[in-house]
């Protein structure tokens, strides 16, 4: 196992698979060192995470919504790097697009269920540029959708 | 004519020259074997194309204006090429950007209007990341943006 | 003081000092030659610039609002080239997210306020592909919020 998995496994994660993609999109591109992730909509096994924060949901439950697609995220990583995501050298960037009310003002709260997590995970390399906005709305209705920027060795 | 612009023409399409620029932004910007294209607005030879889908257009009016933003695109990556579109490489990366009612959830299918057509087009270089999100409101009213990275050689 | 800087300086603009971050993110990632740098919002020395343009901002306002988005890049910009920002080769790209009603289109505009001051400031290295959208709600509820990817020596 890698060491980020042993992490993640300390931390209660394990990886899920990445999804065969259901469109003439894929889940990401490695382009040199630079690995380019789909956004990854907010989701556990249990199913997708739903509402409008600030509506349907509170912002802590956006939090641990933004948390899920971080996770995504590194599942995707995992595969962009044939399985090996300790080859890992940084998260480079995130954009975090919340799904809210229109007077809602908390994004970069929410999004930090994503940025808290990859730092409690992956540590200094965990930290990363970001964007925190709304959506005016968001697929299948999720909470948050998060895309991300990777660089691998 | 390059194959890229001969695959093009078999499906009735010819890339439009690239408007100059109305303002201190550029359609393109080469950096490396990198080309970051500007947001394109969905719009043809007739006009824009206009609305909110979810209320003004069908998701599939909204998966014809996201085409037409991917056309747009290509236009705009062929004079990143000095016209020779052949030396893509791969699309990297889109984020679209749907303008639809607080409550739609088809933004994939909508989106999903320029990702076939790329890869209708370019075939598995055509393959991409991506994201898929509502705007709370677009340029000028248009259906749809769409902002692209691309690879070349 | 650099030439860009005394550049600045002519347009009555002192950069201000990066805030350190809040969080479990970074203003900044630089990977080789290129500077990802978080998104800003719009904010002076005299506080943040609130409000949804065609409501409570007018579109001037909002390009107001804009122009400070890019002065928070630029001193970003400048951490990353630890204080030096003549190593700045260009702007590459801006996404700029508009905090407007349902029913704006003038988001070219508003961040116009942000790519006329980037030319002013920089000159031809200062032009940029760009996106230009609303959000559907911004942080704090601010007026604009706007993230750049840079390319530096």
């Amino acid at each position: 196992m890698s060491a980020i998995e042993a992490r993640l496994k300390e931390l209660g994660i394990t990886l899920p698979d990445v999804a065969a993609p259901a469109a003439n999109y894929v889940p990401y591109v490695v382009v040199g060192d630079m690995v380019y992730v789909s956004g990854q909509i907010s989701m556990t096994s249990e199913g997708l995470t739903l509402g409008k924060v600030g509506a349907d949901l509170t912002t802590e439950e956006g939090a641990a919504a933004a948390k899920t697609c971080a996770i995504g995220l590194l599942a995707a990583l995992k595969a962009a790097c044939d399985g090996d995501i300790d080859r890992l050298v940084r998260v480079v960037k995130l954009v975090g697009f919340v799904n809210s009310t229109p007077d809602f003002t908390d994004q970069p709260k929410v999004i930090n269920g994503a940025s808290d997590f990859l730092v409690e995970a992956l540590g200094e390399k965990g930290r990363h540029a970001r964007s925190a906005v709304s959506a005016g709305a968001l697929p299948l209705g999720v909470a948050v959708e998060i895309e991300g920027i990777f660089q691998i060795a």
